[in-house]
């Protein structure tokens, strides 16, 4: 990916990503994690395995209790069996795996507590892991009861972001834009939205990225019901100035977004970020509208299919005297 | 809905309302929720069940929580009744009905975990079911462990707006007002406003809305334990200046209200909206007072009730040359 | 309390305490908590019950459990023996008391979920209300939990106020003194105090409220780990300007507090607040120190007893001419 | 420790660090904990027990809870077996010892609500100690599910700083450096640094520590994933303009190290602070990278475990006219 811009841009650009220049690839990654990978250290400490657990799917959350709730049956099981199921009353003791199956059984009704008796423990021993199973257990559910709230009640801006950028016609000029949208029955307000690139630059025949802050038109809005349109117009104070389409093709450009919105129900701050590399830039395009008032006119509709639908757009040509 | 003003308002409106100019109908609801409908990506995606349950009212929730205890219990009572009663230990088998009440007990025993052990499973079929419903059940319970302590413990505002908004006479002038107070024991701190108005006009011969905001007499109060007055003057840099009782009948008019503080109980900033369509603003009243001493003279009484309680008043006529 | 000050004062007061000036009695009650009473709206919408039960004494939070768990037991109780104890089977039936206790034991064996089965339901009717106590059980510890989590996750700054203001030398002048520590093992930073002044003025024979901002030497520190003293100096900017010892001792003076940190082990900003009126105002004195060095000089003791120590101190007489 | 600074620091110093100057000792230890020792009030006033269990270890904090599970099986076995083991069914009554564990076994199936059944209480006092004990248990581990919860959701920066602070050559001067850097999967954005120091110097010959905010040359990034090297640049608005290498030997000095930063899955500000003292600061030295691209060059790689390397370095010489 060393495509370097031959051109020297002339914006200062800003030390203050936290990403360093000669830091390399993708530094956002489109679902807003940076691209970097951690060594050292001990894995373990390495993961919050609640972060771990947070980010999950819904199904493979769901799968790895499942998986654990089996596992440690089964680890139980065996210590039962162990012991010997002669410590344990009502065991079907017709065969050694109907004496596994209820020895399994027996766990699991002591692990969720649901403690029929059918089968009970007799004696010390069966007894005291018995004991503790339940006690185990209970701490097991405790730490899937914060588990399920913490992943649910997590502040999250649920924004669907356009998956492309587009170079737009705007006021006789052009412009940078793309867009975003709330997708879930959430009320964001007093949104605002940070925009900077990292653009590929050889310096003394080494490629190097800096980075530019991206000013757009509209930074802050009250109310994040429909899709906003960010706009970043390329004038003299973009490092964009004087791209030509061949620019925007052939330099290694990322654009990074965050957005940063107040959620009323969760009552809290929320912010998503995302990225555009150089192949999801657009260049002659405008977005069609997503959103148009219903039919009793009362209301107002918004269309989230529409979200990366655009149609060819001229651009007005650069003035050579210009570059 | 639309009548649009017929005059030009001289100041400037703001393009940060979140709302396009044509957007349609009320722009807030009275609930302080945005009036926008979404379509497009799958339903499921597009509502976060988490915000849909923490906005039912008590009883919805209650009311969907039993009828998912009996659901479950009724489907895991078939499952039960097909594996065949004769693996459960002290089932009533006098008729098909009593057999079908019996396991849908068995099965209410086991997903609550209470698990009495009068019928118990037998052989690996009913009790994998059982050992399944049982971790159901800790896990359903888990989740409603979550959703009551999500429910409760969101932090909100708890905010009583007056019904109605009204011009009244102010310092010679008129202000358009409202007032809100905090309604619960809860202790509302650095408490602060924004308010903004959605006007329509036409525009070559086109109805459309322009967003102005409205700058109040006082935007922030250190404590909000009585009621607080929002007073907007209507001077040379409100848009409403020079508008009549006939302007503010005629035309589309939308007060949207956000009210911010910090709850010190839950140790949060709460926020809630609310608007103010034209048939809801009183041209010339007053509001009366709704608060006063108790009778020791040692602590002041708030008297909620009376939030929407004004009287009439005249208001200055406007100087004609002014307009 | 109707002893208005005498004297004109030179400051401007503010308008955005959220009192009115003719609220009556203290403003802010000693705990922080402002002195007023909600009438109107229902008594069930005008209070919070999750902050009721926050707010409620440990002592007093259990017993209202345990009033809960045993009224709800004894209800079922009745309602099981209005049913029949021959619906539930293990019943000790020598005598209806006897009968009353084992339906009353099997109720609370229901609502727990431990349901031992040595009393278990038989027939429809029995095990229906069993099967709804089970899951009302749960949903009540469901609550409980919710409840338990939220006393004691809730961020509190556990602040000390020493009991009293005092009037204290300090620079040539005189100023205005009280102090706060935190008590407990909690990490407050970047804590900001904001200190404001309700005076009683006489005008036009009224009494009157008027409320000041006060000035401190710091408003803000770093850590807050040792005590701190917050200084308002009695300078040509104080509302108490020219005030002798006899004008702090016969106007009714309201000194309201409010002190905000960031906890690093709630990860939130915590406020507290406090008051002092007439009679919590001591007239020349000053504290004395509260920390010292440990014996080994390794280490800061704060001892936290001593807050409210303080000595006499003569304070340098008025210039009368500035009066 | 009373090694004071000869020499005459010609910065203001700070007032507001919210240390005395005649506090003792490290201000704040490595763990960013202040260095004070709390006195008087009760103990249990003084401790917030939440605070104390979410600062455990996981192994102490898991520990515990066993511990406390034993000790009240234990306690109510003593209770039932003083009751009478008559009044349980199914007690082994070969011995006393046979019939402790019994009692014991059916304490710890009633405090997890497990209730197999096959001991049971009989009779009034037994059963009304079992409802409580049941009733106990569910309320433990409703306290534990919030402790879980609490633990893991609690909101942490999870930073790990270099151990050693360095004086190293920077653009023709000397910089005091330090770095840190993310060691987890969290997602930190928007990070902020506070440095302040305090040098201790004799004034009229009593030692005194004075605090001088340090400013460094950047304070905020927008991304912190890779590592972050924290720059003070020793100039003419430094305190340590013109130290040598003896005066940061023999001066005792206290760097103190506050970083803010905005989780994105916490979805909350976390803070952490750590300070180097003058036996941690390396004079003439230079940090070695820590991140490098990995192998495709398309993810940057940052090994942790070079967070304290460094290399000895020359520094300029200080002129000596400058002093």
């Amino acid at each position: 990916m060393a495509r370097g811009f031959r051109q020297k841009i002339r914006q200062r650009n800003t030390e203050n990503s936290g990403f360093g220049s000669n830091a390399s690839g993708r530094f956002i990654n489109k679902d807003g994690l940076p691209n970097v990978q951690r060594r050292g250290v001990n894995v373990f400490n390495r993961l919050s395995w609640y972060h771990t657990m947070l980010n999950l799917s819904t199904f493979r959350f769901l799968s790895y209790l499942v998986i654990a709730y089996i596992s440690i049956n089964l680890l139980f099981a065996m210590i039962y069996f162990l012991i010997g199921v002669q410590h344990l009353t009502g065991i079907d003791k017709s065969t050694p795996s109907n004496e596994f199956i209820d020895v399994f059984f027996f766990s699991s009704q002591t692990f969720t507590t649901v403690g029929y008796g059918r089968i009970a423990p007799v004696g010390f021993t069966a007894s005291l892991v018995a004991t503790f199973e339940a006690f185990l257990g209970l701490l097991t559910f405790a730490i899937a009861t914060g588990l399920f709230y913490g992943r649910f009640s997590r502040p999250r801006a649920y924004l669907r972001f356009s998956d492309i950028a587009i170079i737009a016609p705007f006021k006789d000029s052009t412009a940078l834009m793309f867009r975003l949208a709330p997708y879930k029955n959430n009320a964001l307000t007093d949104a605002d939205v940070i925009v900077s690139t990292a653009i590929e630059v050889i310096e003394d025949g080494v490629p190097k990225s800096n980075f530019y802050r991206l000013e757009t038109q509209l930074s802050k809005i009250n109310t994040l019901a429909l899709n906003w349109t960010v706009v970043h117009k390329i004038d003299e104070n973009s490092p964009f100035y004087g791209f030509s389409e061949e620019d925007f093709k052939n330099t290694d450009i990322e654009i990074i977004v965050q957005v940063r919105a107040f959620d009323e129900v969760f009552s809290n701050t929320v912010v998503q970020r995302s990225s555009y590399v150089t192949s999801e830039i657009i260049y002659g395009a405008k977005f069609t509208p997503m959103y148009y008032p219903d039919k009793e006119n009362i209301s107002t509709i918004l269309d989230l299919d529409k979200i990366n639908e655009y149609q060819k757009a001229d651009l007005p040509v650069w003035a050579e005297e210009e570059k």
